[in-house]
């Protein structure tokens, strides 16, 4: 997993070239907030499944960068004033503290914009359908009816408590969508059977649970220089998660049903499938 | 002009119906923002355009409202008090004014994600290659080396006049790519030769010019209500225009002579091209 975050870093240091004109600031936002570690989940899903139908590695990297600007451009807009107000993102500044506010708003919009630049590139994938598809599965998961909806929901929530369908449909929509994307582009990328495909999205859908609901737990358990962010958010803000809502104990015994549920779904990758398995463990254990 | 703009509304108003969960609010601030009016002229170009080449009109139609969106998310981001901190849009009051900035944050967001999506469905093109070429094209136009780029080095700018040269590289950023993408839209879905391509190229850098120097001339001489936005800001905040830079009647006639130059380039079209010859002087003649 660390070898993959460094040959993303690298392709994602290589797409964010910075000009020389008086808005390369721009570009050193977008750097700052796309290049400061984090763990590449995303990326790492898109390049395990990519393996699974031997996609090559530059074209997986390039897909697996793209989504991960998409991600980076969300975290940014999510910490800004008028949303979550974040000051502290990954243990550094957040992108409107370190420069300001205009300029990480226009930063966000242009990582969104970049990912589609970069999917669109023929470098990416010699197959043009390949490439519309990608952009259509990648625009609809990040769009009112995926991950931004899902902000706009958990905004919208902010005055009433939800109950666990509510929850449940807001985690698939503002996290869960653009994880089953990660893991649907190596089976588009690799034009992989529909039956591949569907096993893909179904091990998406688990694992982006149990990831929400390891969340919620380090939000309530974790260390907060270990996690690189603030903790403790929810209960002060008094807002419903899976662990407000089940407790610790049922919300943990829950997310390792997800994990061996979401192991199950690999099963007709056999032994191919062992990095993407041992990722549904690492996700409902992890400390940070 | 305005059978195009109602067409174009009304591919708008299909494109963003909205669904019925409580993060119906993102799409009503979408809808709020890309059905409020506005001359269409990015649409108009792309039709226009569109119909040197024989595409079809419904093709046409859904890339036009594609542009359009991003338009729209641009508008809506500038207007931001981060921003611009315009309160009043078209007449009407700006989006995060309607709603809040939050909303009017993630309503940007999701419009300029919904026109990637939209040029990726087949139903925008039956060729594949078509659609990535339309989505390459548009993102580098609207992202860190075009709009959004130029929308910093308009807020760096903030600090220091700008001469002439640095005044048109701006123009060409923040504004003149969008309305280059505009011209381009119809001649990579009419599969046009790269002669007829560059010649909307060069006509568009230069009705995109010609565009600002009458947008500027607006702000000192138009009328409030009718331009639909506050006038006098560039003056009030100190800022170079070209009618700062050459003077009322320099900065009109070589908007005229821009208009002259790029009815020019549409020779080759003969009397094919006399829409967007026409759309040169209206640009540069316009009250609003």
């Amino acid at each position: 997993m660390a070898d993959n975050a460094k040959a993303v870093n690298e392709v994602l240091d290589e797409l964010l070239e910075a000009g020389d004109g008086p808005e390369v600031r721009i570009v050193e936002a977008m750097r700052y907030s796309a290049l400061n570690g984090g763990k590449r989940i995303r990326p790492f899903l898109v390049t395990a499944s990519a393996d699974l139908f031997n996609v090559d590695r530059p074209s997986a990297l390039r897909a697996a960068a793209a989504i991960e600007m998409v991600h980076c451009y969300s975290l940014i807009h999510d910490d800004l004033p008028a949303m979550d107000d974040d000051d502290l993102r990954r243990g550094k500044a957040a992108c409107h503290i370190e420069f300001d506010e205009a300029t990480a708003i226009l930063a966000g919009d242009a990582l969104l914009t970049k990912a589609f630049e970069v999917l669109a590139d023929d470098r990416t994938h010699g197959n043009s359908t390949v490439r519309a598809e990608l952009i259509l599965v990648l625009a609809k998961a990040a769009g009112d009816a995926g991950m931004v909806g899902g902000q706009m929901l958990d905004l919208v929530a902010k005055d009433h408590a939800l109950n666990m369908p509510e929850i449940t449909r807001l985690q698939r929509m503002k996290t869960g969508a653009l994880i089953a994307v990660s893991c649907e582009a190596g089976a588009i990328m690799g034009r992989a059977s529909e039956k591949a495909r569907h096993a893909l999205h179904a091990y998406a859908h688990d694992i982006g649970l149990a990831f929400q609901i390891a969340d919620d737990l380090l939000d309530v358990e974790g260390d907060e220089a270990e996690v690189g962010k603030k903790t403790g958010k929810d209960a002060a803000a008094g807002k419903a998660t899976f662990v407000s809502l089940l407790g610790r104990e049922r919300a943990r015994a829950q997310a390792g049903l997800l994990a061996d549920q979401a192991a199950m779904h690999l099963d007709l990758f056999e032994e191919k499938g062992k990095l993407l398995r041992d990722l549904a463990y690492f996700v409902v254990s992890r400390t940070a």
